[in-house]
């Protein structure tokens, strides 16, 4: 077992490159192109980039959250003690916070912004929720059936999420208050944090249900990929 | 062996996946540029993303087909029973006309919708026999050498297929007849459904053919990458 | 040792869905867009996916080479007798052609062309060379130090040499030769065949020539990444 | 232990092909394209697809540093003896300025140039801080948790990088001499030179600091992705 204080730089490190990256190349892009779909597609590709990366890097040693809803699902899982849950998410927001303000120096730009980018009603919610959903899924049927590819699953949900749901996917609790703190491309207003946020624990929620009941199957671990399939 | 019930839910929640990605992001990219090309660029992105996704969490417990075609091949390689196929398809359309109703509600569209894009034609159907001959071609050969492997094996594929076929490679009856239920960008005439799922099945089979001879060879799963070297 | 015949029809299969690739893509993209650049970018991408896909679908049967000047390599090393690279690269060249042939058809167009796209002079040669010169070494390292790798390594190679070299890196003498006979984004004049194929060919050599010398090592198979690590 | 000789041809050899593609993609790019997003992303593509490539092709022979701040972190790590670390770095200079020239050729432009893209600020030097400590927080952990991904972790952090930081993350003292001596998209003014340098070093050093202590751990070999599972 690591000591929790490593593990809670881990966590802050790791939420904090990545809010760095969203936010950071969200403001490339918009200042390179008039080309909505092209920032973001730059966005998505640099956001998916650095999850591998930071999931690779740092889940040896805090599990590489970096996301209070996956926290959460941990804690319920009784995977992490709730007091660690309440840090961890505590440590993710203050590391995000962090990045997006590192972000704004590395682009010359006011360190502490708030966002005017309007992302609400039923629609942007529900989004959220599946988009959180979809995330749990993956990360929980990639642990059972094939931990070290994990990383990679999760930058490649998050390449689809960013695209599939029409609020881009933020699909963590964490890295939308950091977002609410720069008013450029990846920016979201804080009057609606609270409709993103609870709609991404809910999301998390039925994944959580769902997968529960799917993966309770026996010797899965030598499960093959046809299982149709005796050898 | 997983229970049946689970591997329908698995099929289902696959096939729902992948079409509320493939519909999804073909709209949301419609959306955000008048570039064919860059939306269709950011289309292929997340379809094959999610498909290295859907596939790696979900083949475990069902095989991960989420296509009639590809269930036709494993029962009759007798690696499949038939009821379980008829079964398999089944959920496969249900959970894609599920994926395409909820990518609506994601951007507020009409839930239910009709596609009015014409997609017909000896060029159309060939591309689509060749999509499907490809993908069947490259699933049974990554089975056959590095099973490990094939959920990328097959996203890169599509991501191939979306380009160098003139019908952007839908290759997949179920996720054809859910496209039918969209009039976005990712759409295809009720119509025209008919000459691409008869296009789909005959590569399949094509393939499959091919396949059974190639891949009947002795001692083949040590077969070095360069055939005469030795080592 | 799987027999001739099937390795044969292997090289030819993969030669043909690796230029119906090439071709077919740099239609779709000059259909859909007027930035060249975005047209590259999406014939790089369909080009790089197949290449990963059909090198290890195939390689275990053939070796994968698709590519007369990679036979030749292979021959020089004595790994493939000479009677058999001349038969590797007969139906190298002829998958190729079929490979054109099927794009053309997709795409509803004259299925036999003839290319007027202009591609000559030393900085096009000079390009070829450096191209060739880097896919023998990057086959030859990968082979020798991570054999697994070698699909992606090879696939990601030809990513960044459609952007690096001056000729957009056809690298293979087959390719070229079928690409001679496409008037679409992809083509070259037949009249440049000559200079580009010798080009590679001596690209290839000096590679070759290379890294004999500089894989000639001592327990190489055991080399950790930092090379004055201990451990 | 592989003869230093062989090394130095590696790190020369693999510096050289990384600038003729971050300096030749950057040509190609801006010759088919106006939009300058596109043409960051053409070159984001190719370097971090070269990445991956040199990086597993040569660091069985030489370690693949490519990159005088890398071979001082590990020098100062006592895994590379002084004099071999000032060699490195001398070879991996002369390396990227043939690697200019090279891409120079390819392309029919003067091969001797100097670059009047100004690159300067304490925004721009701050952003190349963070690019390198950011990048040298991924070789040590890589190295430390998972040394086969290294490579694929090194190309994916710079893709992110590139966007992510106002310099595009050049993160590399002699890819930095060699951009300097390049009159195209990618140069940088001799002239900033110091202040990129200078940064990228400090940043590196930053992050060698942090990873001794975060990486103090015992039996972090054996850590698990989520470390409160006791399996």
């Amino acid at each position: 077992m690591i000591d929790l204080q490593r593990r809670l730089v881990a966590e802050a490190l790791g939420t904090g490159l990545l809010v760095a990256t969203v936010v950071g190349s969200g403001i490339m892009a918009e200042t390179l192109t008039i080309d909505v779909a092209l920032a973001l597609l730059a966005n998505t590709i640099a956001t998916s980039a650095i999850l591998v990366v930071l999931i690779s890097a740092l889940s040896p040693i805090s599990g590489a959250h970096f996301n209070p809803a996956v926290s959460l699902v941990f804690a319920l899982r009784r995977e992490l003690p709730w007091t660690n849950a309440g840090l961890y998410a505590l440590v993710q927001v203050l590391g995000g916070i962090i990045g997006a303000v590192v972000a704004h120096a590395m682009f010359e730009l006011p360190l502490l912004q708030v966002s005017a980018h309007v992302r609400t009603g039923g629609a942007q919610w529900f989004s959220e929720g599946v988009a959180a959903f979809g995330l749990v899924v993956v990360i929980l049927a990639g642990l059972r059936f094939e931990r070290k590819a994990v990383p990679m699953l999760v930058g490649l949900y998050i390449t689809a999420a960013y695209w599939f749901t029409a609020s881009t996917s933020f699909a963590n609790p964490a890295v939308a208050i950091a977002r609410s703190l720069t008013d450029t491309f990846s920016g979201i207003r804080p009057l609606d944090l609270p409709g993103f946020v609870l709609a991404q624990f809910t999301g998390a929620m039925i994944a959580l249900t769902l997968m529960t009941w799917l993966l309770r199957v026996p010797n899965a671990g030598n499960l093959p990929i046809n299982p149709e399939d005796p050898a």
